[in-house]
């Protein structure tokens, strides 16, 4: 069997959101033989990307920074969903009906209820959602043969990456920079966010 | 009594959304006199537009041309809320909570349930937001006399103008092409709308 090798970015150590588990290597044979889905797929998730942005400047106007960013984000997220609908106008393909993310579904279980750890908690899903995301986009930037297609997916990965950090920050704004707490917090995401992508199993999906 | 002047682009037959009433003349001099309260509604008002395209885009990801579409829009209004955001900075403002726009809540309650009439209505609804969104930032552009708000003002207001129109096409789209029951759906709609705008009342916010 072969070893799951920390290559990516996220899982190699520059951080701050280093996922314990890296993709199952058959993944990206399977996504790029599906690509097709994988793009209308990843069309949901850029969508939900800026659609959480601006949910977290609704929810947290009072944290220092949040509003900025989060507008600044879903404006990002908002151009790479415009950017992946052209690609997929391009391939004569069409939006679906979102059937729902099970990845993003099972972290968003680990959010707890009291408001200063659900602020913390969502924060810290972000997070680690960009972490995933941004190694997966990786892949797929390494594994796509079409030159201007694998640029697009190397762009998109590399601000998958900010994000994750961007995210981190703010959970310990939010932890007024107990920093020690967010890392523990983190951690105890991390561990269940490999068996939550474990679980989900092989799609053609980006998670 | 001063008459309302229809001089204001949407009011001038332009259109397609021609507003039936003008804004009070009142409304002008009490937001300059408290803008730093409507930069804040600004904001708000910003972040809705940008969710609200999100969410169309969610609901009918089959209507032709609504995704791509929506997701530019999305990006703009994102990016007008940076900018909004920007300028609260500048003057020290930050971002309250929302305490709700009873303008646009008014207008929703005119939503049809049937998933067609519902759908229709939606666009509408965004279409008339959009048209008397334009008129009150070009009524801000007109009367700010800081120069640089003044122009940002006016590039807004001309914004909202396209997508009133925006919202207009896709309302005929979705109806397939049969623009008589779209003309007359949306002039229901102004009528009520000219009502609605009146209720609300004189307040420091957009609408």
């Amino acid at each position: 069997m072969s070893r799951p090798t920390p290559s990516r970015r996220p899982l190699s150590g520059e951080g701050p959101v280093i996922l314990h588990a890296a993709t199952d290597p058959r993944w990206l044979p399977l996504a790029l033989e599906r690509f097709d889905e994988v793009l209308v797929d990843h069309a949901h998730c850029e969508k939900k990307a800026a659609a959480n942005a601006l949910s977290m400047l609704q929810a947290y106007p009072d944290l220092p920074g949040l509003p900025s960013q989060m507008a600044r984000l879903a404006r990002e997220e908002s151009a790479h969903l415009a950017r992946v609908l052209d690609l997929m106008a391009a391939r004569g393909l069409t939006l679906t009906k979102d059937a729902g993310d099970p990845y993003a579904q099972g972290l968003q279980k680990l959010i707890r209820t009291p408001a200063a750890e659900r602020r913390m908690d969502r924060l810290l899903v972000a997070a680690v959602i960009e972490a995933r995301s941004c190694e997966r986009l990786s892949l797929l930037a390494e594994g796509l043969t079409d030159p201007a297609l694998a640029r697009f997916y190397g762009e998109l990965a590399q601000s998958e990456d900010g994000h994750q950090s961007l995210f981190y920050r703010l959970a310990v704004t939010a932890s007024e920079g107990d920093e020690t707490s967010v890392k523990a917090r983190l951690e105890w995401m991390l561990e269940r966010e490999a068996q939550v992508i474990t679980d989900v199993g092989l799609r053609a999906a980006i998670h």
